[in-house]
């Protein structure tokens, strides 16, 4: 999406030298906006691991380029495949994408036929992507302009959580292609954007994202969201998801359950955005069966931020108090009223999402 | 409460002059511990305008000693009045004690006799607080041993929101009182102590509180709480109100109505405790009537907390987003348990708030 009026992706091959990956250092935003430039294995690898890109799709797609330059390096390729797996260990996409690049790499003969391929099959995991969340764009979209129709041309109010947007993926993001879409297509779209503790995505990355597309968008504390849907102020909830359930309970980061319920008890559409990439095809019974990470309390325990040109840690509680941070909650599928997916929109149960999807069915 | 194993009120007369008032300076918790005097109207104000102290009860209580100070000075009380009044023009309390210190020393004939009738006003306006707080904590502690009966010595956990502790107040708080009447008879008990954004006044002052009178504690970010109670982690919500209509619909810190929805999903008890003087008798639909407070941006797009012996404010946004601050919300009483009172537990109706303070029943 734009950023300063100019499209940008996450990730892509420097234009004149495709040797050399271009990606969006996103420890700098909303500060800086700095691109770096990663040229090995060990560059790639720290980029994740360092959380320089963060995100399921976004990852994924690092992954791929980053075997691509392994490729290119000449490097043992299963030793480039251990390096980036061991970065992220529990990401999904991860490893998929070091799958698939090692076996299309040993579908190739000569050294530059394989790094042709690497080339390519990089490229194609960026491609698709970024085409499944378009794809999500679209079939959202039906949605805005539908909530339009009844607004009389005031803008869709759209509540947000966390960030489900183009920086976690290579571009349109999950729960944001459909404000984008809807954004580019003059839909009046307007979107509440959770600040998200105790990591503040949703104030540092949805506001910068959106404000850089130039999508009214407004800050609010997470707590404020039940206040606004009692008030009529939110017309759809959209949020991304960790992982769902092949039965549509929904994994999502921490809070999002207290949103699913009170769209519940104001009459709020809450629609969960994914890739089919998301499901996980094994679980039946979210709340039972979803780990829950637990990360460390020093999150809960301060906040960092900008002041003075720099970025600054502050401890907001006593020294010693306590605290504890839960990386995610599980929304039960009875708060869910449907999920976007790259081929349309599908009820959160078992039936509707293996009729879109048969061929990942259990 | 106790700070540091010493029994402290949040606002007394000085033991060997009680021509000075001496007060907590919350402005410095949870960081440091800095006891304020405050000999004169002008001082008073301007503690409690800037926020030296803050809570309903504890508002009074100044306004009530700042009266006394006034005629200590030989002040024109009409003068004292009128300073003191301007300082939070919407604090119910505030109102309410100038009058009353105004009516009574009306009554005393020559200038010692009103000094005296102040300062005795303005001390049963402090006992009375504390008095009040002190019963919630008695009817309260009944429904914290009731269920402390069903977790074999585990400890009873109870989540809060905001601050509605003995700062709020003169000693005990109103949400607090029962967690501390519990805790003192051996009864145990383990605080979810919500952060409350954007102010952290759980992160800053509920945490401060809890941790000097030793009570088990856990902060967590205000998105936290829904998660708890669906993997039975919460056994009781206790908050406080700033305003409940005498029909039990309860305002309260902004994020208190999610807690209260999350509550009515996992069948975790809500009540709400406070002292009669937050009910207003004149409002009978809290959502419709409730005037909701909103406040600058800056708060949502700052945090504030301490770095290396310093207060620092960092921003958390980028610098133009926009952001908006509610400061209350309203549960309505549908997802009440019940209202704890210094005179006992009612039912969140007309009919039981009236039966138990029929000399205000509309």
């Amino acid at each position: 999406m734009n950023v300063a009026g100019q499209h940008y992706r996450t990730i892509w091959l420097k234009a004149n030298d495709p040797e050399v990956v271009q990606l969006i250092d996103q420890r700098a935003l909303p500060h800086r906006f700095v691109i770096e430039e990663v040229g090995t294995v060990e560059q790639m690898a720290e980029a994740i691991r360092d959380m320089h890109v963060r995100g399921a799709g976004l990852i994924g797609a690092a992954a791929g380029y980053g075997m691509y330059l392994g490729m290119l390096a000449g490097m043992a390729l299963t030793a480039a495949a251990e390096r980036l797996r061991a970065t992220r260990p529990t990401a999904v996409n991860l490893a998929w994408a070091i799958e698939r690049q090692l076996a299309r790499i040993a579908s190739g003969g000569t050294v530059p036929e394989k790094v042709s391929l690497a080339r390519e099959t990089a490229e194609a995991i960026a491609n698709e992507d970024a085409e499944h969340c378009r794809q999500i764009g679209i079939h959202g979209l039906q949605l805005l302009e539908r909530l339009a129709r009844g607004k009389s041309g005031r803008p869709v109010n759209v509540l947000t959580h966390c960030n489900a947007g183009w920086l976690a993926f290579v571009d349109y993001g999950s729960a944001t292609a459909p404000i984008y879409a809807a954004h580019d297509r003059g839909v009046p779209v307007h979107v509440w954007v959770d600040e998200t503790r105790p990591r503040n995505q949703g104030a540092k990355l949805t506001a910068w994202e959106l404000g850089e597309h130039g999508v009214p968008h407004t800050v609010i504390a997470d707590n404020t969201g039940g206040h606004l849907m009692q008030r009529g102020e939110v017309d759809l909830v959209l949020v991304g998801t960790d992982r769902t359930t092949y039965t549509g309970d929904v994994a999502n980061k921490i809070g999002t359950y207290l949103k699913a319920l009170a769209a519940k008890d104001n009459n709020v559409p809450f629609y969960v955005a994914l890739p089919s990439s998301s499901f996980d095809w094994k679980m039946r019974d979210g709340l039972a069966e979803i780990p829950i990470e637990q990360r460390g309390p020093e999150e809960v325990k301060h906040a960092d931020g900008w002041v003075a040109g720099e970025m600054v840690e502050v401890r907001l509680t006593p020294e010693k108090t306590p605290a504890a941070n839960y990386g995610f909650d599980v929304t039960p599928r009875r708060l869910i009223s449907g999920l976007i997916t790259e081929r349309g929109i599908c009820q959160p149960n078992e039936k509707s999402i293996c009729a879109m999807f048969p061929e990942h069915a259990p």
